[in-house]
């Protein structure tokens, strides 16, 4: 018998990220941070009251919303979150695209964007990225809605503040969604976060994630900051959802790890440099990569047989990598920047599947 | 500018019990336990490796998942974990009854039951309880799927094993949601859990949560119990939404909780005492309670000018309690059974409202 709704028949899934069970890989798949939480995390976890556990926890996530305004500089009100920036994107959706067409959003970019139109029935406009793999902010115009990564995934590219500016002015009809998961890990001077944006457009939305840059990928923490408009829409649709979809110890974690703001400045400045170097090494290796401003890269396989192969090459010896097999991306694989040792066995691997020039 | 959807306009939303941030309140309104979790509970997460934080949590909650199966004699397949059963609960309107009409429910039951109707586009057929706000099994027939709490709430009268299979049996076409929230306090002979009838109906999907008998409200974590294909249908709307609804120390915690049967059993018996003598002094005091299987009672406020006044009476004196002003319950407060001490305070406080006879 089949049971399912018409609805859920028609679904796609999204595919995440191999997570292997057994130890002994090298994990550059997922994106995550190569180095554990804030120390802070551990102390707030520890001191938490966990008597307190046997009560709901604060469906409106007041503390934590504090101390992410305090961070970015806005008021408690502007702030949203939810269980993973995967909620609150899916939230996102429900409350300002469900139903409507026109909304603009790459062809090559976060692998859930699609999966969230057709959970949500949203048409989606796919706006080619340009034959540099840039998003071209000039081609999205006139949208009931737009859905950009910042830096994007998987190229790593990111645009620059005054190119999301112009796109949140060319869409006033549209919510305009753009999706920091990785802004953290920008160092070109031109590249930062658009919150500051958020107070004079109020039609975009930033959404952030405590799983990258915090290292709370095992947390489930998102946000989203913007207008009192975009906040209060998300909360109608969280509140005929879920009501408390953030528990006691994910607040209690995410708030710790925000607050320590030189262990967050620390870690990432030190993805930033593994990246650096290992694109230069993979370049002397005549591997082209994107220029990244994420915590991965994407490189071309070319100097290899194919990606497929280099991705499988690597499988076998327990490194993982992500590669689609995908128009446009497939020659392509997508590299998370691990510490500096775990980039070092990368390259040496790389190395031996390298044609020599 | 209004950006939102068609269908977030039009949502309901549903409203929680009043959740207090200062102190001193007798909480008595959201049915959370009067007893920390199991020490099990603060001693797995103590142990728990924090430096993992960085990575996803398992998407799949195997380990949470061995538990549950090993707690109810079922097999990991056949049970699914989530945020809260009320994610669980949104998760199977989706799967199974998005776009369907004639989705039997009672008209007195769990507030977010409608809330999801109208988010997922689900037609309810209302089924009123009958007159002594017992679920009338017989009136549940035909459907494209049925979806009732046991016990209810907020009457907390149960039916039996034989009635739940009544039910699964006379709507071969839907799925059968029975939400098992309270069903860990009941102690009439023939009221448990319809696990045991899953293997044989494949349309039976029983719903439980964390949140009240294992006093992990904080955590969110509930689970659903049924065939494979129901299971499998729950996986591909989630699959669709959010990959790791599960934190990993929720995930650790509920583990800890449900393999520690002996603390659960003492808590549960503990909070059914309490309820007994509670049901007994309010009906020395002349209020009718309905005959609860759940941690909380259904009371008749007859005895006194009203229950909206009788309500603000406690509330004024700091107890909290949960009134509706809705048909056919607008007499009627639901008081959570706390510690036997705050119970104490309760009966003082309803004493000084009641009229002598």
């Amino acid at each position: 018998m089949d049971y399912l709704s018409e609805k859920a028949r028609r679904l796609e899934q999204y595919v995440a990220g191999m997570q292997p069970r057994e130890t002994g890989w090298i994990k550059l798949n997922t994106n995550e941070n190569p180095y554990p939480p804030s120390p802070e995390v551990a102390r707030s976890l520890k001191n938490a009251d966990l008597a307190r556990l046997r009560l709901y926890p604060d469906y409106d996530s007041v503390g934590l919303r504090e101390a992410v305004a305090w961070n970015f500089g806005v008021e408690e009100e502007n702030v949203f979150c939810g269980n993973g920036s995967d909620e609150v994107l899916a939230l996102a959706y429900q409350a300002f695209f469900s139903g409507k067409g026109n909304i603009l959003t790459p062809d090559v970019s976060y692998g859930f964007y699609p999966v969230w139109s057709r959970m949500y029935d949203v048409g989606e406009k796919i706006t080619p990225l340009r034959d540099d793999f840039t998003i071209g902010a000039d081609d999205y115009k006139r949208g009931n809605g737009v859905v950009i990564a910042n830096p994007n995934a998987p190229t790593g590219i990111a645009l620059g503040v005054p190119e999301i500016e112009k796109i949140a002015r060319n869409n006033p009809e549209g919510v305009v969604v753009a999706d920091e998961a990785y802004m953290d890990f920008a160092d070109r001077a031109d590249v930062e976060s658009a919150v500051s944006l958020t107070a004079k457009y109020e039609n975009l939305l930033v959404v952030r994630t405590f799983s990258k840059s915090h290292s709370l990928a095992g947390m489930r923490v998102g946000f989203a900051i913007g207008s009192r408009t975009l906040i209060d829409g998300l909360r109608r649709v969280k509140n005929a959802f879920n009501s408390y979809p953030l528990d006691f110890l994910a607040q209690t974690a995410a708030t710790a790890a925000i607050l320590d703001r030189d262990y967050w400045n620390e870690t990432r400045r030190q993805v930033i440099a593994t990246r650096g170097k290992t694109a230069a090494r993979l370049r002397e290796l005549g591997y082209r990569t994107l220029d990244s401003q994420a915590n991965f890269l994407f490189m071309e396989a070319k100097a290899t047989k194919s990606a497929k192969e280099l991705y499988e090459y690597l499988f076998n010896n327990k490194i993982l990598v992500r590669y689609w097999d995908k128009p446009r991306i497939s020659g392509f694989l997508r590299v998370s920047i691990g510490t500096d040792s775990e980039m070092e066995a990368f390259i040496k691997c790389v190395e031996k599947q390298t044609r020599p020039r």
